[in-house]
């Protein structure tokens, strides 16, 4: 993604589309002093005031799955209906580090792939390009994901002598998608999960961002659906937490093999293991930063993003409307784009292919910027389709931007 | 390293020679707040007073290669030496993520391989471990490293046609050793580096804990001497900065290919590229931590530690002084020590061998424990010499551990 940052750093004042980064409106230095301190009192009374022992937690090397693990598995049953052994959770440096000591700890050799929906988020790429895992690509449908070509690229595989390892998906207001999966296709997916002997790795970042009416009940993720340990569950609290703490977890709950001796061990303790050799630990000071402000809202990230889910519905809500304004169906430049009910995310079709080359001359001519989606893909080749992330521009900047699309857009299709 | 944990966790109440941690007495909560205000207040006055900015900052997604890093540009020149563009220095999770992104970096294929001084720091070897780097060890020899046999792997390994990319030290105070390089070898070490086309990792995170007198001149870096950009240079803030912040940081100068198009970058920016796919960035908020008390001291850890260098000076001096009032040259049980000039750890050699089932037996029935230092070279064969850490233990404690230690040594020696 250098191209995308050079251009967001050439262009500074262009209304920018492009960057996935959450609303700062609510951040604040003061509420980090105060989550530190909740942390350290919540301590303080496990401890039973053992100051020591308050000190060598929050300040020195520490255990290597995390210290807010307790409270990570509290939020879970509380927001997601998730239960889960605390033993089980390993918090690491962001959901990114989460993805790669999986999918490491996935890989044996070079016959291990890993399936994704495609588009996917470059993250995941990016972890398994680093973890030398190939990416074998899922037709992703309007469902979300087709299932019976997840099956049949999982089939493929294997008579290619490779090992499909497990397929990565964000069930919630896909990156760079914006769909999610019904109930169904939920339960399907485990279904045909089961059957071939795959792991999901169902990444959440969005989950809590549903854009439905007020007591709108969010459908339940896949760790929640899962009876047979099928699904490893990663989080990240980059969004709903601080993304200045750059804290994350793992839900991994199954159990594997520990080689030689055929003995068995929980994946989460082998995740351990290999953040040992990686990060030792996440830093302690930064997971108080997440533990106070999860202690402050007894557990639950929901409650404590209302004002932030209250952006983001706005936001989404002014950019489908925008768009239906400015791009009417029956009149050119004939634009589509899809309708999330929730999340970061919009994806719209241009009626032609916008590539890195025009994003570069919308930036420059029209101060607006957007992702091509063809980075979301495996291949280089541009495609019609943008990303447009709604989630930190003001009305007043969506408005403008909106407008300086449409003008692009006008005079490019003629 | 699980069998020691499991050991130390096991017997709480013994006095512990095995873990290297770093002196807590000095650690506390509410310098971590003093030092996130005051790196806030330096970005306050950097950016004229635009709260957004600092704001999003400490607190949004950030720089890939970090925000102090200019802070550790200066902390360098004025503590070791070393003259460095701060766009060469990337800050990450604790020394060991610099390790493994290096590591990672240098290798292409099944070919590259890493040399290393053995006896070597596990985090070294479980870093290679993770990138999937073989090891080749070199001899250690009592100057610190044989460095005909550092010169004479790397032939055997390119005759074989392996590709020795980089040699990994600690040529201050090893870890375990405690051996450090003097002048004329580092001189030579960098000659032979340079003769041979190897670069040197240079890890120093005890360089600062030098225990000579006062005013005493320490030893010049691999890094200040290196005029060739032979030399990448990795360091640590947990022991001088706070543990709990989980910062460190690599200083990589060296130009290396971008691949296809024949052009060039700086190593850093390839690490940059790393990490953006391991852990994005940086925590700002653990950088913060760790940036104020860089600002406290103006740049200067030698300063913001005469506290701590004052209690591993005394008890390197305890312990030195202790095993020589125990184990006298001349009478049995006959163990022998090396004499560190500083730095966290001693090396002994028992009459006896001494593998993980005796320190069971040393934890359980004496009450001391202390690492055998099998664990430090590739192989598993238990050895006669255990390494004793002197960094977190009361004057009181060490005289008692020694005296357990001098019974567990006589009782065994008949």
């Amino acid at each position: 993604m250098n191209f995308l940052n050079e251009v967001a750093q050439h262009y500074p004042d262009a209304i920018s589309f492009a960057a996935g980064r959450p609303c700062e409106d609510f951040l604040d230095l003061a509420a980090v002093h105060r989550h530190l301190d909740l942390f350290a009192a919540h301590l303080r009374e496990k401890f039973g005031g053992d100051e020591q022992r308050v000190r060598g937690t929050l300040l020195q090397y520490g255990r290597t799955k995390g210290v807010i693990h307790e409270l990570v598995a509290r939020h879970l049953e509380s927001d997601e209906g998730i239960l889960v052994d605390p033993e089980a959770v390993v918090v690491t440096v962001g959901c990114q580090e989460a993805l790669f000591l999986t999918l490491r700890a996935l890989r044996r050799d070079d016959r291990d792939v890993l399936l994704a929906v495609m588009p996917t988020y470059v993250g995941a790429a990016g972890a398994a390009h680093l973890a030398d895992m190939p990416v074998l690509p899922v037709a992703q449908s309007d469902a979300g994901i087709d299932i019976d070509d997840l099956v049949a690229v999982a089939r493929r595989a294997r008579e290619q002598g490779l090992r499909p390892r497990a397929c990565y998906i964000v069930p919630d207001f896909g990156n760079p998608s914006g769909i999610s999966l019904d109930l169904d296709v939920r339960k399907r997916l485990l279904e045909a999960a089961y059957d071939i002997g795959l792991l999901l790795l169902e990444d959440n970042p969005y989950g809590l961002f549903d854009a439905g009416p007020a007591g709108n009940t969010p459908l339940p993720t896949l760790k929640s659906l899962d009876t047979g340990r099928g699904v490893v569950y990663l989080g990240s609290f980059a969004k709903t937490g601080n993304p200045g703490a750059r804290v994350g977890y793992v839900v991994a709950d199954q159990r594997v093999g520990t080689g030689a001796d055929g003995g068995t061990e929980l994946l989460a303790d082998r995740l351990g293991e290999l953040k040992s050799m990686l990060t030792v630990n996440t830093s302690p000071i930064a997971q108080a930063v997440i533990g106070g402000k999860l202690l402050e809202h007894d557990g639950s990230l929901r409650t404590a993003n209302e004002r932030e889910r209250a952006v983001y519905r706005r936001n989404l809500r002014l950019v489908l409307d925008g768009l239906a304004r400015r791009f009417p169906a029956d009149r050119r430049p004939h634009v589509t784009w899809n309708r999330p009910s929730g999340g970061f995310f919009v994806v719209c079709a241009l009626p032609f292919v916008a590539g890195d080359d025009l994003l570069a001359v919308c930036a420059r001519e029209y101060g607006v910027l957007w992702t091509p989606m063809h980075h979301f893909y495996a291949g280089d080749e541009a495609r019609r389709e943008i990303r447009l992330s709604v989630s930190h521009l003001t009305p007043a900047e969506i408005e403008t931007g909106l407008d300086r699309l449409a003008r692009f857009v006008a005079e490019r299709d003629t």
